[in-house]
């Protein structure tokens, strides 16, 4: 095919089996956030670039696909839909709060594409609205693990933990005072390692200090392990009732982790992050307290949220062998041999009125085509057509798992089906 | 708000009420679309343009959101689904047929936003690959209007049937040469009505053929009073052929009219459109056969399908007061009073854990806030938790319906909702 015509890279199509599994995955996420009381939204796709310059600052162009509409209106497909979100709830007036809402948008990024990381990919994202509450806190990542462990990924992930304030408490007390800087290098620190990441501290804050740095952000582990590591800090006051909760309701393993800061400078407060437990594939999950990001839209609105994109959660999950494997099924398959459309179509009709799913070859093949399409196509029963049956006003009902058939007089279709008492199966 | 962070013209936010109506919509489609054994798929958001060149012209660039992307390709937002899915099906060696495909995708197009046309909207698409025979036409119609029909919409649209071969042979018969001009004229017909297309006519092929051609592109009506009007012409027998099957399934009224010429080049074979019976909107749907597509991607699938955007359907099912009334409700709202956070964490949890959707007032405000926010949540029950009832190991379920409230030992959650006998409602 003429490379014009291709698919571009980082970006994927769903054949019917590949959606389906996909469905059953996004609807899962859907069920679990309606237990949660969080309710669906959805957004434009494409929006004025000046929101996420904002949010992200000027680097954010090179990592999106935006560009000048024909009215010369510097615009980008949505890099992630957070500030969307933080939008529509700050434009409404007299919003009741909290408002808790979902979404599973498309979302495009212009990045290098590989494991994990595409240029096109769905990402679930939750936020609750109008509460700074620890209660709030411990909502959305309960929500987070219920819904990882509902697909089938229960001790298979680990959510870490930490706080911007604790973290900047921590060094504002051992005299730092570049800590956006230092945020910045250490929220690299698990890519590129420590021996790096000191190599680089080493320039801004000299040796001793570079040492100290990394020491403080690689404390890591439950809550009494960090607490007896750290000088009393009033912060430790609210991670240590969000750890009581988190303990209480148990939902999986969580774990404090300084080194989890998430460079963007919009976090205010708890940050996490959901890591796979053999920790092969990227985050599979981040978010935090954004308490702030409402301002750009003339509101005051505190926000606690988290994204989850569907790329590395499906690395993990056919990693664990929990990816869905739907085989679809059809009810009927309506053989149709002969000159009987007619009396065929009929059949077919009253089948989906009844609510089945129903197939049949619109071409009327060889008999034999037919019977491999019903194969194909899954279907629990074959219904056959054929002179004799017609003359006889008879159908042939097969059942394509047995091999049994039948011949039964078509008087009442309803009567027949209702004998087989066959569920609908679609 | 500052100008450059509002939502883009043409463009929509989904707040939950809507997003709600909008997927029982999309879910009704979903479930007729099995019925009639189509498989959902989808495909990416941004393409090549040459793709959509190749299909529609030069001029498509003027309705698409296209631009040049940082690695120098000409890429658009898809302005339509069908040759995306048409390369889908080429590209899979030894795909089996037919294949019977829909989706729901978001489309892009940059025109002037106005009633039932937007910038960004939904469109259902359905085709069915590999097969020519006019029962795979009928079936596309078919699952048009049972979609139509299940919505609410019975009796409220009309299905507009031509046939771009059955107008060709005509315009042959009668010597015509430039039958794409022709058509071109025709399809703006319905907008500009017959005397300014007249005029437009005159001066392509002068006034007696300009009258002739507006007499045979103003047939409409039932199959027999369009044949009495036409000389004979094999395209009749297809036509009468699709006249039976959709007269004997009989899902609604639908008439031939030759002024459906839908001007789109591809379309080889049947047209159609849905129409509201009032006339008061823009198309509902359109469609047909489009045997060539597949050429550009190499393949030779013979196809038919049909694609119904949002806006318009939205806009005629409010009209006819169809559209979905969706009142969410809750199961449980959990009240808590006092310092009883942790035993209400717990009940919170069970209550999900059973499948209920519950949710609880993170800031634990007062007791009239609280119910306040259960109200407003719709919830079902409130399960209120104060001092009392923690002393004596008891919990108060209100139903919010009647207003009765009892109070219950809390011992087992199971046995007492078994006692409700409550159904889960989310």
């Amino acid at each position: 095919m003429d490379n014009e015509l291709t698919k571009l890279r980082g970006f994927r199509e769903f054949y019917p089996d590949e959606m389906e599994a996909r469905k059953i995955v996004f609807d899962k996420m859907r069920e679990i956030s309606t237990k949660f009381n969080f309710r669906e939204i959805d957004a434009p796709s494409l929006e004025n670039f000046e929101i996420f310059r904002r949010k992200s600052g000027d680097e954010i162009i090179n990592q999106t696909f935006s560009f000048y509409d024909k009215g010369g209106r510097h615009i980008t497909l949505i890099p992630e839909i957070t500030p969307i979100v933080a939008r529509m709830v700050s434009q409404v007036k007299n919003m009741p709060m909290p408002q808790k809402w979902f979404s599973i948008p498309k979302l495009w990024r212009y990045e290098e594409p590989q494991s994990g990381r595409l240029r096109e990919f769905y990402q679930y994202n939750a936020d609750i609205f109008g509460s700074k509450s620890v209660y709030a806190d411990a909502e959305i990542i309960l929500l987070s693990k219920s819904i990882l462990n509902n697909l089938g990924l229960k001790d298979k992930y680990i959510i870490k933990i930490s706080d911007r304030y604790l973290a900047e408490n921590i060094l504002k007390k051992e005299g730092f005072e570049n800590i956006e800087e230092i945020f910045k290098i250490i929220d690299k620190m698990e890519k590129i390692g420590k021996e790096k990441t000191k190599e680089i501290l080493l320039n801004v804050v000299g040796e001793d200090k570079a040492n100290r740095i990394i020491e403080i952000f690689s404390l890591s582990g439950e809550f009494d392990h960090i607490v007896n590591k750290i000088e009393y800090n009033e912060r430790l006051d609210y991670l240590g009732t969000l750890n009581d909760i988190l303990k209480d309701i148990d939902y999986g393993k969580f774990i404090f982790d300084l080194s989890i800061v998430r460079g963007l400078a919009y976090y205010t407060g708890l940050v996490f992050e959901g890591h796979d437990y053999k920790n092969e594939f990227r985050a599979i999950l981040g978010g935090g307290r954004y308490d702030r990001l409402t301002e750009m839209f003339n509101a005051n609105i505190p926000a606690v949220g988290f994204g989850m994109g569907d790329a590395v959660l499906e690395l993990l999950m056919k990693r664990e062998k929990v990816w869905p494997e739907y085989k679809r099924y059809l009810d009927f398959f309506v053989v149709i041999v002969g000159d009987f459309q007619k009396y065929g179509m009929k059949i077919i009709k009253e089948l989906r009125e009844m609510g089945y799913s129903v197939d049949y070859d619109p071409d009327f093949r060889s008999i034999q085509k037919q019977m491999r399409m019903a194969q194909r196509e899954n279907a629990r029963y074959a219904i056959i057509l054929g002179e004799e049956e017609y003359k006889n006003n008879n159908i042939k009902i097969k059942d394509m798992e047995t091999g049994n058939q039948e011949t039964v007089p078509f008087e009442n279709l309803t009567l027949i089906l209702r004998k087989y008492n066959l569920p609908k199966r679609h």
